[in-house]
């Protein structure tokens, strides 16, 4: 019965509180045993036995900059001391700075920032800016996409999370992803699926009545829904829509914005500029609570007139602001983004042997430090472990629980396993983790053959 | 040209940058002049030029606790160097040890809490828990409510900023409020209004079909709309239609809650027990954004056999519980929920002063440090000095500019100025402050002589 530091109450009754009185996000409470953790440092945590995990999902794919960074740390003491909170009216030197900065990393078609509490916000701003500025009232975004929980952007949100929020809201539309792997089409090339998915989306926009759509979200690279990397073409395809139609083109980068693809922004892997851009997580790998929706120079206009009608207690944090000052600092100082490239390369590699030399694995997608594994029953009828939205014999909970007593955190959605250690990662430790993976990988191949 | 202490930027910069690159909430960014704040101390903030303001908003009625709070800042710089973050899913200990300290606190029917983000996040909750619990999808609210800016929270809100998310979802059904200063009928008495206002939302819930019908939601006391108090017995007599059809009551106590009032939450001092509550603001007084759903012990089991269908990212924030923790040991350690029903006495005194002495004031609400008073063109038609949801002339906003030039810091909502000081206020300091109202009012009675 550990002590924990400073506090003073026990490990066991940390759980036993735990249990007693916190209700958990997505769980069923009552089976619920929860980790207690007592330790976080770089891309490790500790639980209350001492034992080790890599933290190979950056937590919720946020904590890029690793655990207990000495700079944000010190930046969020500092503006403790100095003022934690100040009403969003007020102009104050983090508000200020932060926002320089983000327009600075923003692509060059960017003129301002709206400050968020996280990715849901962020998402219900983008959608309220969209329809005030366009005067059109539908909204399209995909079927495997998450984008909040809140009504707003659940009700952007594809995946099944979407139906807590139905009955849902008039003129939130969905269309297909470029699913490759799933397409049921045998394409050329990726520029000949960028062909048909752009088409397709052409065609459903005509259907609903383009002149009625407000906007068109997108993750850029989707991101729990399984790393979907858009095929060549496709982004500038729907650009060009966009711009065809007068539809606003939204880019969510609440998990492939800063860095986690190799880039500051994932848009620019693919040569678009998006009207408005989303995000959260990464701003300030939540250190503080924290988002923000980046608007073209035209949207920014477009309110020096109108009123933004948009806005909640906690926007635009003072503590929030100077985390994100922080972050972006280190960002750069200790080069992350292009490590991010770097390690993504080695990734990259890696997950291609795996996908080769396993059976159980049917796809690998990656990008930067953002990467999937797709698991199958049988690789070449590509049918998924689990059926979509259900997962009644809890396999893949087993497979990230045999992950995680390996030492190997991280966490899956559907079929898909998510892999997105922190940007810090050096290759050694990068090879160590996923040996461990390769290694649990050849239990879960005999545990499909074995009872499936 | 005053340089910002430890950033390199001066006030004018921090001005421009403001200007340049942030959107503003609730604004047309064109017209916007923000005030440079450079220091906030206990019920005081100061802008650039030195100038010194009573907080007596606390900001958005939040900062209970006063600026620069030593213990809460405290807390928040051994919670960064401890774990400035770690997800939800994982049991830590000061995420149980609030949760503890919450239910604690809270009505003796509670069982459990979930926290969130800030007041948007916990009605956003709050509406899919009520809906899971029940298996019904109505939800009822009151028109002149806040209920937060995302979508959920936003169709829950009566008031105009409900339409920025509109066209909205279904379900979402509106009742009166207790509003007796505006009743349009002459009650006998507070018993004889609230039995009117029950039996009418009694009479609406059988035409919706109550038992189709999730949960009404009520600002416990009506918050920015202002400050309506409930009538004596309206509570009460909610809660029995409550009862009667298996409709969840639902507190909202963002604002009223944490000793605004003078208790603990508001729903004492009204002698009910709601089965939600739903809180933000001075659980950590804004140090860092924070908010949580309390929910009662049958609805707590529910949730042991089924799926919460809630969560984000950063709710249950280690950053948010230390401070959560910290503010609630503030309050007892200062005694200021007692000192906001002794303070609220005394404002009581000087605002029913203020209403006999000023032509232009038509009444003042106030229970604790909540109080609103409510400006008028003609005292005895009651007509209101500026139309519902609308101010073309701005007047109200230069009733505001009047009092904040001398010193006295707040905001209004439609014809409704909020004064909300700190809990932490003296004696002295609150007579000091409302002697500038005081003032400032004789102005107003001129200013709408002359120009009304």
């Amino acid at each position: 019965m550990l002590v924990l530091e400073n506090n003073n109450v026990t490990t066991e009754q940390v759980k036993e509180f735990d249990k007693k009185y916190n209700l958990h996000s997505w769980s069923v409470q009552g089976t619920l045993n929860p980790m207690v953790i007592e330790k976080a440092e770089g891309i490790y945590f500790w639980d209350s036995e001492g034992k080790k995990y890599f933290d190979m999902s950056s937590q919720l794919v946020n904590i890029n900059v690793g655990h207990g960074n000495k700079k944000i740390i010190e930046a969020i003491k500092k503006q403790a001391d100095k003022m934690a909170f100040m009403g969003p009216g007020y102009a104050i030197d983090v508000r200020s700075m932060l926002a320089k900065k983000v327009i600075e990393k923003a692509p060059d078609n960017m003129g301002k920032v709206f400050f968020t509490l996280g990715g849901s916000d962020s998402n219900e701003n983008a959608i309220k800016i969209a329809k005030m500025f366009t005067g059109r009232n539908k909204i399209f975004s995909r079927y495997r996409s998450y984008h909040g929980a809140s009504y707003g952007a659940a009700n952007l949100t594809g995946e099944p999370r979407r139906y807590t929020c139905e009955p849902g809201i008039s003129g939130f539309v969905k269309f297909f992803d470029p699913y490759i792997y799933r397409a049921g089409i045998e394409f050329e090339s990726e520029e000949d699926a960028s062909k048909y998915y752009v088409d397709k989306l052409r065609e459903q926009l005509i259907y609903e009545g383009a002149e009625n759509v407000a906007a068109i979200f997108l993750e850029t690279v989707t991101g729990s829904n399984g790393v979907i990397i858009p095929p060549k073409g496709y982004l500038k395809g729907v650009r060009e829509i966009c711009d065809e139609f007068g539809i606003l083109m939204v880019c969510d980068e609440v998990m492939a914005g800063w860095g986690r693809t190799g880039k500051w922004f994932a848009c620019e892997n693919f040569g678009v500029k998006p009207d408005i851009i989303t995000f959260a997580k990464g701003i300030t790998c939540g250190y503080i609570p924290f988002g923000g929706v980046i608007v073209d120079k035209k949207i920014a206009e477009y309110f020096d007139n109108n009123m933004l009608m948009c806005g909640l207690t906690y926007n635009a944090h003072p503590m929030g602001c100077a985390a994100g000052i922080a972050t972006l600092e280190v960002y750069e100082e200790e080069n992350l983004i292009e490590n991010s490239r770097k390690m993504g390369k080695v990734l990259g590699e890696l997950l291609e042997d795996i996908k080769e030399k396993h059976p159980s694995v049917g796809d690998v997608r990656y990008i930067g430090l953002f990467s999937a594994v797709e698991l199958v029953k049988d690789k070449n009828t590509r049918e998924a472990l689990v059926p979509y939205g259900k997962d009644p014999d809890k396999i893949m909970s087993r497979v990230i629980g045999m992950l995680k007593e390996k030492g190997f955190s991280t966490y899956h959605h559907e079929n898909n396993i998510m892999i997105a250690p922190p940007l810090i990662i050096k290759e050694d430790e990068l090879r160590e983790a996923m040996s461990i993976f390769d290694r649990v990988m050849c239990f879960v191949d005999e545990y499909i053959k074995r009872t499936i």
